[in-house]
């Protein structure tokens, strides 16, 4: 039986400071030959050590709506004034030449593309506890209180949806937590709904066996 | 976050000759602590070799009439004038207990348990190739037509549900079929539908976090 043709498209989302940055880093730098971490497009203006091409594609907001017209992004948001969006060439590509491509992307762009795309496989990244979570929400406790409710929102806001998310990745200790998703991801190829092609070709088979036996062909 | 707390109950089907019983042997033998084998009643008598409790558990008409209607059964069937079933008793006690359980019975009993409970994981066992899958039905070629002819028709038979089951297990190399096999069934357990408490008891408590902050306390 030929399996795991076709990529899978991963979506990992989950709570800031969570750790998803890493583990993406991680399994990339890991397993290079079978993830492909797609970049996002966006408008707004590099940040000082940002290259394009590396952390995001740096687009104009022209630039961005053609990309709109041109259907050549998988989803995209405005966030804050500035659109972000995921370019559909490269996430293509790669899916088709049997890789894994990941989006590191927010719960809401996330259930965009579960809902256009059903196959897509939806990470959610969490620290081992709510205590461990309060205490990264709080910091060192020196902040203002404004950043503090701010991150708390936020982080009630991206609670919202994990029901949707197929996978609950509990971020404690990296090493395994990395270990633990490529263990996933592997496993997914599994499934049946992303065989049936093989299955249909093995029953096919089968029922071209029966009747040659019954013909007393073969 | 609490993860894994209860067993996931776990059909293993496939095509004869596959090597489900085998894998499943190789399960048990290098994690008998976390999976458990549930043993089928049936009314059938017991061939060479088998003991009471290992094979089977061998019961009278009677007996598993009353079992049938003391609802002392997870599902049944009768096949070729005997009946065959899996004992409720046991298969809650070991998931009650955070054991997998698991059951190794054909498509038909595998698809009224999902039905009656849908967190079953059914697991589909499957030689490396229809060519191979031949190759074992014709044996060596020496049997009568008959039960070459009978086998096949088996075969047509149980490939005639895949796609109710989760995954597909192809069996080439045994060491490598176990170990995706255990490997399948551990994630499993990080699946967001099999945490959803977890989940809650997280949101519940960032609510309760974001409450005490509003009234400046905690």
């Amino acid at each position: 039986m030929t399996r795991r043709n076709r990529g899978i498209l991963i979506v990992v989302s989950g709570f800031s400071g969570a750790g998803k940055g890493t583990i993406v880093k991680e399994l990339m730098k890991r397993h290079p030959d079978r993830y492909a971490l797609s970049i996002s497009a966006t408008t707004r203006s590099p940040r000082q050590g940002e290259t394009d091409g590396v952390e995001y594609f740096f687009k104009s907001r022209e630039e961005f709506l053609a990309m709109i017209r041109d259907e050549a992004l998988v989803e995209y948001a405005e966030y804050v004034g500035n659109f972000y969006g995921t370019p559909r060439a490269y996430v293509e590509e790669q899916l088709a030449a049997g890789r894994d491509v990941i989006l590191e992307i927010e719960i809401q762009g996330a259930l965009k593309i579960k809902k256009r795309f059903p196959d897509t496989l939806l990470l959610f990244v969490t620290p081992p506890s709510a205590e461990e979570l309060k205490r990264r929400l709080v910091g060192r406790g020196t902040e203002p209180m404004e950043v503090i409710e701010s991150r708390l929102a936020r982080a009630i806001q991206e609670a919202d949806g994990i029901e949707e998310y197929d996978y609950l990745i509990v971020n404690d200790v990296l090493e395994e937590c990395v270990r633990e998703v490529h263990g996933i991801l592997s496993q997914e190829h599994l499934r049946v709904s992303r065989n049936l092609e093989a299955i249909e070709e093995m029953r096919g088979e089968l029922r071209h066996f029966a009747k040659c036996r019954e013909g007393k062909g073969d």
